[in-house]
């Protein structure tokens, strides 16, 4: 079986591992599962050949065997199911770390998104200052919620599972904003994903990519596996 | 089995069926499985109880035989794997609607949650009518391409499944704004989704439990189960 996801052929981050393509490189990773990558310039999220991936023109998407999809959470998801070591085996447990998939993304993720939104997309308004305190608000509430439901806890359920490794993902993106230096917990936890094998793997993949010199060929993965020529 | 479900004792929306619970009533309906609704006053949304239950105190949960779980989407999936009728059999078929569930909550309904939170929440602020049109557009943008993928199809890809569901519901916020009188096949897709029976028993439902008189006792369900008295 040949898997190939998309990413940016320069990520906007310049390589801090937060477009997402990352979390598949991730999942891929902890399950063994070698892949290709087909980097998308810019210039192309939006054309139909992209569009035909992902109707919403973005990164990553994920090919397999004349399968194609979409979506970080799905495509997490879709390795999850298919290979052993991102969800419990007791029907139960897994359930419950599915939920954590959706609980990062649609309950999580949204409000610190809007920091990016604040910031920088809306960054030269005049109502940037004092908007921006209310979002931090927002972010910090579920902040408070998500540590108070870990506790001492290593991950958010037992085994380490895909609930965590999309949460870990999804709080990686305040790492710049200070708001993890001011809980402990949840900043021990982060670590203890990133410090994952799989993760440092994940990492260094997506950063050889956005960090080699312009023109160069694509760097080949560190691991199994070569970035594709394909879409170049 | 016994399934039970939270909703608000009373939803802020007084009955359009916005309130997520609305979804796992449409889900439980199109699978035939009978339900109670444990009612959760506003007061107790945050109180420990209901946060064993949902670490964020938001409604719908769902319990079943010693699992809890939270968040819509899970719930809806938890819902569609153990019951036919709301994923296809066909393996890739199922990947690809998992997907539209993670995309409508994800990509779709992220923008759209901000009109909310812009006319709303934020409804007062000095900025209200700048920002508008800056969220109106990055909503318009989502739906254009959710046009064009949809096309003259009557689902998102193929039969009626637990993503046109998902989506369907995320679109249904837009009804008061306008939006989809501009975009007349996501209006019909989204009328598609309402004229099925099984949404029409979900919102009475919901509808019963939402206009009931002050004081008056939890209403009986239209169809199979009653309203749990539990929580209230």
């Amino acid at each position: 079986m040949t898997v190939t996801i998309t990413a940016f052929d320069r990520s906007p981050d310049g390589g801090k591992g937060l477009a997402r393509d990352t979390r598949v490189r991730w999942a891929l990773e902890e399950v063994g599962q070698p892949y290709e990558v087909r980097l998308v310039p810019w210039a192309e999220m939006k054309q139909p050949e992209h569009l035909a991936r992902n109707p919403f023109g973005q990164i990553p998407t994920y090919e397999e065997d004349g399968l194609t999809l979409f979506e970080t959470g799905s495509i997490v998801f879709h390795i999850a199911e298919r290979h052993p070591g991102l969800l419990p085996a007791d029907a139960d447990a897994r359930a419950r770390a599915i939920t954590w998939i959706f609980a990062a993304l649609s309950t999580v993720e949204p409000p610190i998104l809007e920091l990016v939104t604040t910031k920088i997309v809306e960054g030269d308004k005049p109502w940037r200052d004092d908007r921006l305190p209310l979002v931090e608000a927002r972010i910090r509430n579920r902040l408070d919620q998500l540590t108070a439901r870990l506790g001492d806890a290593e991950w958010l359920d037992g085994a380490f599972s895909a609930g965590d490794l999309i949460m870990v993902s999804v709080l990686l993106r305040l790492k710049p904003s200070g708001f993890l230096a001011t809980l402990p917990k949840l900043a021990a936890y982060v670590a203890r994903g990133e410090a994952r094998p799989a993760y440092q793997r994940a990492f260094a993949a997506q950063l050889a990519v956005n960090t080699r010199p312009a023109d160069s060929p694509p760097c080949p993965r560190p691991t199994a596996g070569l970035v594709s020529a394909q879409g170049l």
